[in-house]
């Protein structure tokens, strides 16, 4: 391999995040690193609309899992995204939502350090603050929440994050992304600290055209969950901000009405 | 005024996050808004390049505060922004970085439908999770960190927020933003914890030209801030994924030289 070659490409990568569904809601930065790929590596729950933003002549790969496929290893996708940038030049890493979010983006920049290959980051627009937002939910509201919290409910022991028991004593609006599959668990240490009533929401495939979205409270939260047929991916969102969400009003004045 | 009139044009306003600085980092989406805007209201930080994307003809008004200059009240940007829908059309209100994250963003949303015009949310990506990430310090990283936390420095009532006495106390990454006033009064708050050593960062500028970090623990990061002349705006950063910042580890190679 020689830079005289007129085929040798500098080995170079580039993790892009890619937003959390919706295809135009990747950056204008990760758009032209899309343009300027000689291969894209993709995970699930990236648009394959994104695809599209590279030359046609690029490798596009898919390393994601999806619900009952086995997935790759991350060692495996570390060792394709190097071996085709040592070979094909530059590799845009196309993850879900922002690569630092519970996306192990971290463990592609040290093993591309580790082969010396030079690896830059393009920030993508996190699930965590975005589909709540979407939804006219803000994880910040004077007056209701001067912070908030995200937490992974899925964690590499398989165990609920201790952070979890931390969060739910804390007054910050507490976002959860992978935990639908704990729900029960999740909602019940809120419980244990007696926020039977704490507004609570799940949003399944937010930003999405089949986007759903259930809102409640900590009480009836699993119960909704169940009717509407919610499945992964989708987040939760506990704390007062929920209230502001136009469906917890309806609950308010229904419950209003009952009680009159 | 009548619908039939041909300059009508149906008010509506779009909230858009700019992102945290480098005018690359708007979504395609926010992008489009802009490209449709009949008025831009713009605040501080956000960059101006962003406004050659809006027609020519569309007007273009600054309502940021910068420091030493009078900000223009929340309620006077309310009504701006519901008058200029009111009497030319689509109004881009473009906020820095999310429209939600400390940004006030519901306060507008509540003007407007009170006003009766309809208003969407363009989600940004938000300086929280991308300034530390563009700086390759991952806001999680396995094994160091489950979940972040993001507080502001700054509140209504000028006092630090009861959240971060609760954050402290976490083994969450803590980001603070708009709490550099404060820096002071923040890293006491860690030592009262017993966090001396914990690795913090600030950054100032995040994903500009001129973007300047200094990296330490708690114990000294006022030092560092004052050495380095460092000024908003600038978050900082609290936790074991700062120690994978390539300046940490020079930090820890020269003290393992020094006390050999």
């Amino acid at each position: 391999m020689t830079s005289s070659h007129p085929t040798y490409k500098q080995p170079r990568i580039t993790l892009v995040g890619a937003g959390p569904g919706d295809a135009e809601l990747i950056t204008l930065k990760g758009l032209k690193a899309l343009q300027a790929a000689d291969v894209v590596l993709y995970d699930a729950l990236v648009s394959e609309e994104l695809l599209a933003f590279a030359p046609e002549q690029a490798i596009k790969v898919y390393v994601g899992k999806r619900s009952g496929e086995h997935s790759q290893k991350q060692e495996a996708i570390n060792q394709l995204m190097v071996d085709y940038a040592l070979n094909y030049g530059h590799v845009v890493r196309l993850k879900g939502g922002d690569p630092f979010v519970f996306g192990r983006g971290y463990e592609e920049l040290e093993f591309a350090a580790a082969h010396h290959i030079p690896a830059t980051v393009i920030p993508g627009i996190s699930s965590s603050i975005s589909v709540p937002g979407l939804q006219q939910i803000p994880v910040t509201h004077r007056g209701l929440s001067e912070s908030f919290w995200v937490v992974t409910g899925t964690t590499a022991s398989g165990q609920l994050s201790a952070d979890l028991y931390q969060a739910v004593r804390s007054n910050a609006t507490i976002v959860v992304l992978m935990g639908l599959h704990k729900l029960a668990e999740i909602t019940a240490l809120f419980k244990a600290e007696g926020k039977h009533h704490l507004p609570a929401a799940i949003i399944q495939n937010g930003s999405m055209p089949d986007e759903k979205v259930v809102i409640g409270t900590v009480d009836t939260l699993v119960d909704l969950a169940f009717e509407h047929h919610i499945k992964a991916p989708a987040i939760l969102v506990f704390g007062q901000v929920v209230s502001l969400h136009p469906q917890f009003r309806t609950i308010h004045e229904l419950h209003d009405y009952t009680t009159r």
